[in-house]
């Protein structure tokens, strides 16, 4: 009896959470229902008191429930439930084939799947409320928009509405490895993975489930697609029932990465040729294993042939010999098999002007359009390369009309920031979507060919690259989760304006203090454009470390390597000659009418220049700058926007919890150094490869700057850093000496209040610790704690200390004393002092 | 090397969190330093940049370490540490006899010892603030007074100001034990001991030395009264030592409590009779091995005669033999003796209408006036009883004209809701130190006694009973602390309102939004009268259980015993008599113009009528009420305004920061259920006693309620609650099976929204679970984990759960299911349900 009880307190354990006051960690994201104020409970008191469901499943009780948990956050009340049909008003939730008596229509509108429709009903007295879908998922689709009506305060009187997806695809994918770790995941271990096994505790796989389904996704694949042949084994597939059990009452759907060499890895088999039978039986049996299981199973998703993953190109197979292969033994059970389009040869000859990387997906996918069996979606990443800050379209969306796509898109900010910047990609987003791609003459829009308008395909859509983690706010930056909740807005409803998610999201999330909405937006708005001004410019790509974290600076590392991400800059000029005219023909891959804009410079958007077009330095852009003034004068602008953005989030001190205030407060402080060591590294490199000078005199000049080699110091000594330009002067100092180092130098400005910058290196295998004097006085100390992408002093690990409020008079000796801990050697850059704002 | 640099960094800790943003945890109580808004740093951004001290000690240190950390949290600047004096503008620290250069004065004022002057002083181009004392103390007063101001925003242009303490002496008490429990401590275990011994990590102690500090508060008594005798041992002497260590920067002197018995306790002695030589020669030794250690000590508390502990009474002596005896040793070394005038007999005959224990203390120690050492303080309760919610002044105050006294208060709330009620206690305070004694004719206030302007004494002032705990918050309650707050400010200066200090406290705490402000101090304002309301009119004392906790109700408990707190209540009438004329002549003890007053029944006011006169329940009050009526009304009203605080502080939602307001919630809920608790057992106990009905027809009719005994029991059976007024009808339900109970019952009221009100008992022995079902759904569950003081069901343990939001249709089954835990059977009184407001 007693266990009995105890179950039962386990399953109510969510009742509970939903009374007790808890601190905002941001774990809820934008699901915290929190507790309207008077006047709008005022609004909604006439709401009915009870819910009737008709129907009987695991996702229709979900749907109930939420909506009772909702209502009873945001209004106080526990809505009744009721078993069977009452006389009072209600809120009636089922599929549309039990609800339809309650409308008085002749002929009812139909309904897409995963679609709903709310309206009011009345009757006599009752004014009832009906959440009605084609399927379960759609009601509980349902709840949560009308749970978010309520949460954004809007009038809900006279219902009537429909709302349907845009694509029938709206899938999340997962790089987290069965070790825990996640690959391009910045938000702590994996959820899903710990120890080669599925974790025991799946409480955070529901909160997910959930999140996922409150914006209408509705499948997900959980393992890396450099995927562990382990996935398919006997004893996993129990664990992977597992997941899909925790994940089926939000409607979301399971699905895997497969690794395609498994029947050799795990089969013992001598082979993994798709067109052999014998490997085929192989698959054959997994898979009807894991439908054992899994009955509505998503399907594989399956990287091949890229980046050194093995694919049917080892027995001279094409990309669909391998697809079809798996996509015809998932078909009788409904499953779908989604075919990544990156698919490229990273061993490039650089020194060949024609070679282009970008091409890749259009050569290789296009000749095979209408080649595939209709479960096979091609996911092709949002640009030719890979989720760069700012890429053209890819032309493969208009290469397939008769095979289903999806776009991959990057809500974990694998280029843009990785949750340590700020970087809200709608806008980004909305722009290729809007894109129209004139496949069909005009109006070819990418959102219509995803929608499965413009082709007719019925299993096209949109796919994000996600990987939440364990730490309470999921992606790590408490703004993070906007990108998310962005994606499934937009996979739902491509029309949405950026804005209006942007405004939805922060409300949801942050309150809605008109301060905090109308800050937190421009901020969220300009956030894009903002990073790409810091970083890449005119579409020469994020210039980061490609072959390393993808973080900090590194304008070099994309030149003279297989990898194919060049930019081709030289002491002459910069860009890639993508024309079909003289340079590797890329601009060809689009419809003539696009193709032929991309192919003269003229024609060709400033932002998108260098990505199309090799040119002087002296070349004038549309603006009238030139290039090399235009890449100046834009990294000082992101830098300094980086810079309000820390400001801007200070006025909202008191107006935000003091959790969330204060961690995003930290990401943007450490932003606005991390935008400087950006700006100076890219501004530096292509100053010292023109020749050119900044008309404006910065570059190059930092008159409040003391670099570390010229201080006076004590165990401390100077070391390159490489590249030179991701530190100032190209030098930066360690403290190799066992206890501890000193560097100090003396002040020499008038007397004033000074701020101080000390620009440090911030690794990931030390804790150092630092102090800094005024005379004999401290006036500073931290713990060099933060998680940066790095484990030697460069543009990955380069960090800022700022601070304010000094006194300084003309002789002051300004020290620092460090002490290294583990790898780390404690490093410094330089100082900067400067008077207080 | 590594050990000093650890070392280093160990010290310089303070100013590592002073820059790290942290959670309102209330550690910080009144002295957070907010980080002021932008026009506020404004009006302050022409402060000097300096500080420099004059004169090197530890005190003096703290005063700049203090100046340099308020100004860097609130103003973001780092003043610069001068050792000599500058040619700039500076801050300048130090006593009189140094500073006095800074002033151009022929003859500048004196000062009082712990008084001081800021003053600002220009010169030339510089414009510095000078901030001097006679002694070091002072200028960390002033220090703490100056970032007051700043904090409070206020004008600090053309200072000149001098602040001295009203009163010599203002100490604080505190009951804990060597065990490391507290007597009368509600916020976790003792900050100084622990197993016998002081703890090993003093943090909290010198965290306790800067907050009395930044008050005045000189000194601290920081073991029970009922004092172990182990504090005097050799062993024992270093681990003080360690404490008043602690203290000492903080200008804050060490005292302990004595047990008068130690000498033939610990001494190996046949006896303690203070006049024998033998015991003198004992104390000589350990206040001599004492003051080797602690050359600052502050000396004595004595609790002897009282209450079972031994003193002189044991040899015949009088409380002067022993207080002189210790006196007179501590002299020389500037020691003080607090002796307690908290004397009297605990087994007094109630059935003898003259005997009153209120007389007690001014019986024994005025007629002893003039006969003690000038080191001798002796320390009055306010009230002639016992922290009681309304006493009238002891008249002890006016019966010591030639002997220094000090007024004993209780901040933590002992009889006033012991931190889980909200009760500030300035205004009650204020009307103590207002009122006049006419001793030497008119205008013989108790403040100036206090203060030793109207006898003449050089050692008298205040002392707080405080027994802060571990707890973050110090003594539990988010807004107990005012109380403390509350003492200093009064000590120092008890002209204040105290609707100033209830505004100051709460902008220092809560900030200074215009609404947080106006909310809190109208909560704190009247929070008082509020508790007396729900619990003790007219002076008939705080109506609790006295032999038990002092915190829920227990009307009977003060009666047929020996313990004298006598309200005299019975079929005809209630109060004591305490008139000359016909009563214990207790009111004879004031000077004629008071006695006077008291002595008449028209004469004494309302409030106070029941402590001196017996009157009929029939009589009318001044306010033209019956007592009786007035009984009912005021406990009504008392419990109304309980339930408005939530109101009130709800509507502070987002204002104030999560932790406390959710932590202050949850207190000021459990008040309102408890404050009816209070109001129905008083009300039905007067009803019952009296016979007498309520004219608004309230007390006694719950048409509400369904009282748990008469529910569908399972498991669960009825058990008498005693004293049966502190249950719903006397009676509840306790859960004896081993593994749960349920009681049931139905609804039969109109379909509409309800709130319902679960009564259940909350024991510290044991963490119940609860659970509310409607027909078959859960709509509440929780645990009884609240810390109140009681093992058993009944009015110290009555708790209430408040469910809002529940849509009932008549025939419901209300269902309660419960797991009682440890020896907490899951008691349950009744259920309330009304419509929701």
């Amino acid at each position: 009896m007693r266990i009995l009880l105890l179950a039962i307190i386990g399953i109510l354990q969510f009742q509970t959470s939903a009374i007790l006051l808890h601190a905002e960690t941001g774990r809820d994201a934008w699901l915290r229902y929190a507790r309207l104020k008077n006047h709008a409970l005022d609004k909604y008191a006439g709401l009915p008191a009870s819910v009737v469901v008709h129907g009987d499943s695991a996702v229709l009780e979900k749907a109930r429930d939420e909506l009772i948990h909702g209502i009873q956050r945001m209004l106080g009340r526990t809505l009744r439930i009721e078993r069977a049909p009452v006389k009072e008003s209600a809120f009636i939730l089922g599929r549309i084939f039990s609800l339809n008596r309650y409308i008085s229509e002749t002929s009812p509108p139909v309904i897409a799947n995963d679609g709903f429709r709310l309206a009011s009903v009345e009757s006599g007295n009752t004014s009832s409320i009906v959440i009605m879908s084609p399927n379960d998922r759609g009601v509980l689709y349902g709840v949560f928009a009308l749970l978010r009506k309520i949460a954004l305060e809007e009038e809900i009187e006279s219902l009537n509405e429909i709302h349907e997806p845009s694509a029938p695809v709206r899938w999340a994918n997962h790089w987290d490895n069965l070790d825990g770790t996640i690959e391009r995941g910045y938000a702590g271990p994996s959820i899903f993975f710990e120890n080669n096994n599925v974790r025991q505790d799946l409480t955070r796989v529901s909160e997910y489930g959930r999140l996922l389904a409150s914006i209408g996704i509705h499948g997900c694949t959980i393992n890396n697609v450099n995927a562990n042949p382990r996935v398919l084994q006997d004893d996993f597939l129990p664990q992977l029932a597992r997941v899909a059990d925790t994940f089926r009452p939000w409607g979301v759907r399971l699905a895997v990465s497969v690794d395609l060499s498994s029947p050799e890895k795990i089969g013992g088999m001598g082979t993994f040729d798709p067109l052999n039978p014998a490997v085929s039986k192989w698959w054959e049996t997994r898979i009807s294993e894991i439908y054992k299981r899994i009955p509505d199973f998503g399907g594989f998703t399956v990287k091949a042939d890229s980046e050194g993953r093995p694919g049917p190109s080892s027995y001279g197979r094409t990309p669909d010999d391998a697809a079809n292969m798996l996509a015809r033994l998932l078909k009788p059970h409904g499953g779908l098999l989604f075919y990544r389009a990156f698919v490229y040869d990273h061993h490039l000859d650089w020194r060949n002007l024609k070679n282009d990387r970008a091409r890749a997906a259009y050569d290789i996918f296009h000749p095979l359009d209408g080649k595939f069996e209709d479960n096979v979606i091609i996911q092709i990443k949002h640009g030719p390369i890979d989720f760069q800050i700012r890429e053209p379209v890819s032309p493969l969306f208009g290469g397939l009309t008769q095979t289903a796509s999806a776009v991959e898109l990057p809500v974990m900010q694998e280029y843009t920031g990785q949750q340590k910047h700020l970087c809200f990609l709608m806008p980004y987003w909305k722009q290729i979507l809007d894109f129209d791609l004139h496949t069909n003459g005009p109006g070819t829009y990418v959102k219509d060919i995803l929608a499965g308008k413009s082709f007719g395909s019925e299993l096209s859509g949109y796919v994000a690259v996600i990987n939440v983690g364990m730490d309470d706010n999921w992606l790590g930056h408490p703004m993070g989760m906007s990108n998310l909740y962005g994606f499934g807005r937009l996979a739902w409803n491509p029309d949405l304006d950026a804005s209006v998610i942007a405004d939805e999201w922060t409300r949801l999330t942050f309150g809605k203090n008109p301060k905090v909405v109308e800050t937190v937006t421009d901020m969220l708005l300009t956030s894009w454009e903002t990073y790409e001004r810091y970083t890449g410019p005119l579409g020469a790509q994020t210039l980061t470390n490609i072959v390393g974290a993808h973080f900090g600076p590194g304008v070099e590392a994309s030149e003279r390597n297989g990898w194919g991400q060049w930019h081709r800059a030289d002491e002459k000029g910069v860009g890639m000659d993508r024309t079909v005219k003289t340079g590797t023909g890329f601009a060809g891959q689009y419809a003539p009418p696009i193709a032929e804009i991309y192919e003269l410079l003229e024609t060709t958007p400033d932002e998108l220049l260098l990505w199309f077009h090799h040119v002087p330095y002296t070349y004038r852009l549309n603006s009238g700058k030139t290039v090399i003034q235009h890449i100046y004068d834009s990294h000082y602008e992101g830098a300094e926007r980086a810079e309000d953005y820390v400001n801007q989030w200070r006025s909202l001190e008191g107006l935000i919890d003091e959790p969330r205030y204060g961690r995003a407060l930290k990401r943007l402080e450490f932003q606005a150094g991390h935008a400087r060591v950006w700006r100076d590294a890219v501004c530096n490199w292509f100053h010292k490869m023109s020749g050119i000078a900044d008309e404006k005199g910065r570059v190059g000049h930092y008159p409040d700057r003391i670099e570390a080699e010229a201080m006076d110091l004590a165990g401390y000594t100077a070391m390159d850093i490489i590249p030179w330009e991701n530190s100032s002067g190209g030098k930066g100092i360690e403290c190799k000496a066992e206890e501890s180092c000193t560097a100090a130098f003396r002040f020499d400005g008038d007397a004033g209040w000074y701020q101080m910058d000390v620009e440090y290196f911030d690794q990931n295998n030390g804790q150092s610790r630092f102090r800094i004097f005024v005379n004999d006085q401290m006036v500073d100390d931290w713990i060099a704690d933060d998680m940066l992408p790095a484990t030697k002093p460069g543009g990955d690990s380069s960090s800022r200390r700022r601070i304010g409020g000094l006194a300084l008079r003309a002789g002051d000796e300004i020290r620092i004393e460090a002490i290294p801990d583990g790898l780390e050697p404690a490093g410094l850059d330089f100082v900067s002092i400067y008077p207080e704002r």
